[in-house]
């Protein structure tokens, strides 16, 4: 699939992403008005799409309803159309966010007729205008600067996720939470060779054998996220959990050939830096992902990401997602796959057939 | 731990299901009016719990909000006081139901004071009447009939879905459901025997190396709670996966060495069924837990777990539960482990001190 080398395609999206988020923020902001009417009289909010549209509706949603009070949930875009009585709340105004790069994915266009048929206002979120998706929405977002020719989602989910932050900030009408996402770009520019060479550094650590990721609040999405690019590129095994969550059950497995990696938000930031500390004294591996550490973090971490951007928690989620993914494209290669071609995988499901 | 040979604790625990179900019926039914009025006037409900208190929530409200139009969700417990505006939506009449086995882990309880700070209500599922979560909530079921002696929950997890399936029953005065929730105790009784004889069989094949549970809807917390069986007893890879998004992704990692489980419900049963078939195409060993096969199903699922005991998909999942615990302890036996004490892990967590 590549031209050039293996994973060619998948670094330059990596790469790339200040810029391509550059170019995303205005497609979305000049938009703001019909985003607002959209979002009018509504009382309930359902993110849905699969796979990597699925994990940015897992940021979006409890971002969104922190941001506005609104009701957000984000549920498989399966469940939408066969199990309608769990997915969607009867007699709510409800606002329907699909997320698909492609915009063609099976289930997402399952989804979409049926909640139009259902009469449920649907926002498009996707890379594709020509796509059924973008077509047959209420008001489409279309994300040209994040497209991608990798099968794994790197620039695209980031895009997804900024997205539905920039939804947040246009629908709560909150000045201060726009310039901070606004300032995203330019925050991650400066950082990217760091975030590469820690990541490669990280990648290329053969003795790691098993991953764990975990987050809270705003940063599970990311977490399930960066479990995805290691299933999709590595082939390694790797868990999601909510941070806490890890303790009652799957702390079992951590050993010295697990890496665990904490996303470390404001508001569990205490609870988050004894996780470390615990994980560490399991025998396992730790990075920590955060804007800044305290002693325990820097005592217990074994590989650290500080960006000390000073942005909230709702706002750098994606600024920390660069570096996992050159983690994931470097431990791939040094497997001796190639990034740009999953195995099993295609560029999306397609299941009509 | 064990008194007798490993695993002892557990086995009994598993093995004893159908008849510490039909116990608890009771203890629950008995208080129905007083759970009637725990949900007058209520708008939304919060399931929250830690490990396999998370899993029965996450069993517990897509079946709740099905039976009868209330918006419910789960959410971990540390994101109620951590992430309140994301865990709770505010300015809707509240019920949390708060399912914990000890009644004391550290989250739980944390989540039970910034509840009863904020005037919300707790109905309380639990094994200990004397615990703080008993203690302290509006009503506490106390379901002593599944009380463990295992730090890995089995009939104890059981227990508390049908605990939430009972509530639902009550709450939407639905009689056709509870005589079928009534049946269980009965028409699992005599499968017992078939339960451990096909879990023990494949839980000793040696090929399988790694596991994924899929299950969708109702049945996405059993493939949670299998995992974390996984995860606990047998040390070994494993997933849980809403079962179409397992195909964004996550199948990458599908091989001969992958016994992927299909938790199969009524509304998506073709897709479920064709699910199987691919995973199989993909060189998967599959297995199909099932209260019906079709011909896609026999010809393609290595291991059929089927039932036949025409309860709907709102009442069997319980039913699948003891074959896969089963399946778990025999391969944490082949492993040379003591399902009994899972490594690192403790009766319940206190992070408290």
């Amino acid at each position: 699939m590549s031209d050039d080398k293996p994973g060619q395609f998948t670094r330059d999206e990596i790469t790339s992403q200040a810029d391509a988020w550059a170019q995303l923020i205005p497609i979305v902001t000049e938009k703001g008005d019909k985003i607002q009417q959209l979002f009018e009289g509504i009382d309930e909010v359902i993110f849905t799409g699969c796979g990597s549209g699925l994990n940015a509706s897992l940021s979006g949603a409890p971002i969104l309803q922190t941001q506005t009070g609104l009701s957000c949930r984000a549920v498989p875009a399966a469940e939408i159309y066969l199990f309608p009585k769990s997915a969607l709340v009867p007699n709510r105004p409800t606002l329907a966010i699909l997320l698909s790069r492609s915009g063609e994915t099976t289930e997402v266009v399952h989804a979409l007729d049926y909640l139009n048929d259902q009469g449920i206002s649907v926002l498009a979120i996707t890379c594709s205008e020509s796509s059924p998706l973008a077509l047959r929405s209420d008001l489409a977002l279309v994300l040209s600067p994040v497209t991608e020719r990798a099968v794994a989602t790197t620039r695209s989910v980031t895009g997804m996720i900024l997205t539905t932050q920039l939804i947040a900030a246009i629908v709560s009408d909150d000045e201060a939470y726009m310039n901070e996402l606004r300032r995203l770009p330019m925050v991650c520019e400066p950082h990217m060779d760091a975030f590469h060479d820690l990541g490669k550094s990280i990648g290329q650590n053969k003795d790691l054998t098993k991953y764990a990721f975990v987050g809270s609040g705003p940063f599970f999405g990311q977490a399930h996220e960066s479990q995805l690019k290691i299933k999709e590129m590595v082939l390694l095994p790797v868990d999601a959990y909510p941070t806490l969550d890890f303790r009652h059950g799957p702390q079992s497995n951590v050993d010295p050939h697990m890496l665990v990696t904490v996303f470390i938000s404001d508001s569990a930031f205490e609870e988050e830096s004894k996780f470390i500390h615990d994980m560490k004294s399991l025998g396992g591996v730790t990075w920590a992902i955060c804007d800044r550490t305290d002693d325990q973090i820097r005592e217990n971490a074994d590989y650290i990401l500080e960006v000390n951007s000073g942005l909230g928690e709702l706002v750098r989620g994606v600024l920390y997602m660069p570096a996992v993914q050159y983690m994931a494209y470097y431990r791939s290669l040094s497997r001796g796959l190639n990034p740009d071609e999953p195995r099993n995988l295609s560029y999306w499901v397609d299941t009509s057939s």
